[in-house]
């Protein structure tokens, strides 16, 4: 909220800079979920971008889990809280982490910790439909990247509506 | 997830640690609602720590807002995602930014912007009920810090359970 001197990025940089923080060597998310009730939940996770897909590796009983399982939606956050990347997603499938080589050997290479060493972990493959980001207030303006499961041209007009 | 070399800090050093980040100037939070039909939403605010309360300012129409309002419960994740505060929280009440002198000037003092310039601000007031501190997975053991409502002795015993 409080005013910046650096100014707003433009679409192209904005996306660009938003795909290198989710392509980030030991990258961590915020993942928002909440229960069928409407009981919100909240942690940090391993981040691991993967074809086009976010990708969590998690106890298949966590709350995390269970809530995404049940509603298969999520909302992401990465990066600090001024400078944000914001992920709207879908859950696209759930796989045994003993399942999809594949899939393994990418999240091991990005989040450099092996969930098939643990008990009871699986992926969860997620498909974003609306990606965010911005730093300071200036930002707010411009700021969706991604809606309906397509990135936007990058050389758009910001968006001007406010939705946070 | 990955193993540290630093060891696990005890209870008393976790809380300490936790008040710090919870009274930091300039300190964000993000914030997981749900609306009633369970979609989840996260975004992050200035938080300020006012009389062992969470104080956030934002218009009173977003959906963070309106799920707060709606169903009096929000989850916080403080700090970055390798030395996190959680907070579950409940809403004591909602203040219009005009209405409350001393409130709003605890919120300038520590967030260092005003929300009574904006239109359409509001305080959101927010009573902790759980509070939960870790850095890596070595602290996950041990990481409750308030129950209830009520901070836990600072010399106990770590828990055991897993909870995320």
């Amino acid at each position: 909220m409080s005013t910046s001197a650096e100014p707003a990025r433009d679409r192209a940089a904005r996306t660009a800079d938003a795909l290198a923080a989710l392509r980030a060597p030991g990258a961590d998310v915020w993942v928002a979920t909440a229960s069928a009730d409407g009981v919100p939940y909240l942690v940090p996770l391993s981040l691991v971008w993967w074809e086009e897909q976010v990708v969590v590796a998690l106890e298949s009983t966590s709350p995390t889990a269970r809530n995404l399982t049940a509603s298969g939606r999520a909302r992401l956050g990465v990066g600090p809280t001024r400078d944000v990347v914001m992920l709207d997603v879908v859950l696209d499938r759930s796989v045994d982490v003993g399942a999809d080589d594949g899939l393994a050997e990418a999240f091991v290479a990005q989040a450099d910790w092996d969930p098939r060493r643990g008990h009871g972990y699986v992926f969860l493959v997620l498909q974003p439909t609306r990606v965010q980001a911005w730093r300071e207030a200036n930002e707010i303006p411009g700021r969706t990247l991604m809606r309906d499961g397509t990135w936007l041209a990058r050389s758009g007009r910001p968006v001007a509506r406010t939705e946070n």
